[in-house]
């Protein structure tokens, strides 16, 4: 539950980029598993994993009562506390492979072990692309992408992603209730429209940013990825890891830059 | 994309409440297969469905190059456009079942085919409990859940979920980077503490209301949910159908009520 710190750079228009600390908040990991089976992998916050594994298997109709609970513990083995497991009652029959089927795993999951970020530079290596930004440009993705949300403008319940060239000009822009999937179809956007690699690309998000959000412009190639809101720790631990520039809080005449600045050139 | 009207009923403190004809942005599950696997449900907006699969495969690593799909198509039998089918080139050669796991299907799964809400209700009947909540004690949720969220204060990057009794009195709150998992928490936190059926208690979220934090709700037998921020047409349409009471946009003197407001009582 406990934000982590991290050392940015925060810009206001106007005045040189200064050297700040910023709290994030936490962002892991978790695999839930019943009776040793796995059956759920959530990003989470860290804590009260013992509440968020029991409430998950009662919203999910696995379970109706305490007393079918015989213990919820984390696995010993993992030193991260990322995988937790609840323990049955054996009356309680609940008919997990009734329940379950061959569905996709997200790659979210490896993350649950130790292998972590690593694995997935296996598959999407780190970007390193030159491209440099005006930090000036970045201040007006929000009202760019704010004028194609024609439906948010009218319902205030989606979220946005837009696709911007490196002179701040606006490719594409989808709406979408997932923040996720907002990003996904840009991402097939680009990908069904030929525009592959998007190393020169900037994407831009409505809202917070997770660690998929910047896993899904690594698949894409994104070298930078702004955001009106915050990001999370994993998510900076992520663009820093992968070579990507994060800035994030874009609002108004400021903005913070959590990863690779060198990407961004400041007046 | 295009966000569908509903009858509510605003109201602000100081005047009756009034009819009123809110648009509410769409939320439908789709189910993405490829080469006719399933590999994932995900709730999302109507709208650029072939991006968004296509999307999707890109970032979890399936396919790199457009030339890997021959043909993206919604299924013919599913008349509600929920299910999209990626058919890949010969030579991509997708391992599939090397990606795929035994992971559990999130409930909103059965809102893929016809079945839908009534599959739903079948585990989780709609609730019936007559209690009663006063309008005015709804203004001031916000500010109590705000009071318990210590990590946004400091971060900007949590959802927050908190549990009040009938007369706004707080039992429990969570936060976390995800919203369903701060609902997870709170149903979690009233499993193993014996507090179950909730079905006198408020569910306070912080954002907005998609259909799985009314199903979770009904899960838990909470008959009224209240949120700051907007609801998805299907979070409403759920409530209707479960006899909840659903209340959004609940900011500073106002708030908009979508369904079963016999349980609101206004001054």
């Amino acid at each position: 539950m406990n934000p982590s710190r991290r050392k940015i750079l925060r810009w206001e228009k106007g005045t040189p980029p200064a050297r700040a600390v910023d709290e994030l908040a936490s962002e892991e990991p978790l695999e839930i598993r019943a009776d040793n089976q796995r059956i759920s992998v959530t990003m989470r916050t860290p804590g009260h994993d013992h509440e968020l594994a029991a409430g998950f298997l009662l919203s999910e109709g696995l379970i109706t009562r305490r007393e079918q609970i015989l213990d919820i513990t984390h696995y010993p083995r993992n030193r991260d506390k990322n995988v937790i497991g609840v323990y049955l009652a054996p009356e309680t029959k609940v008919d997990l492979q009734r329940l379950t089927r061959h569905v996709f795993v997200s790659s979210s999951c490896g993350l649950c072990g130790k292998t972590s970020i690593d694995a997935i530079h296996q598959h999407f290596p780190p970007v390193k692309t030159k491209i440099t930004v005006l930090a000036g440009l970045l201040l007006h993705l929000p009202e760019k992408l704010r004028a194609e949300q024609t439906a948010f403008e009218r319902t205030g319940g989606l979220h946005a992603a837009g696709l911007f060239d490196a002179d701040g000009r606006l490719v594409v822009a989808r709406e979408d209730i997932g923040r996720h999937n907002a990003v996904d179809k840009i991402l097939g956007h680009g990908l069904l429209n030929g525009l592959l690699p998007l190393d020169r690309h900037i994407l831009h998000v409505s809202g917070r940013v997770s660690f998929e959000i910047m896993q899904k412009a690594l698949a894409a190639r994104v070298p930078l990825v702004a955001a009106v809101s915050a990001p999370s720790d994993l998510a900076v631990k992520f663009a820093q890891a992968s070579g990507q520039t994060l800035v994030g809080f874009v609002r108004g005449q400021r903005l913070n830059v959590y990863s690779h600045a060198r990407r961004i050139k400041f007046p």
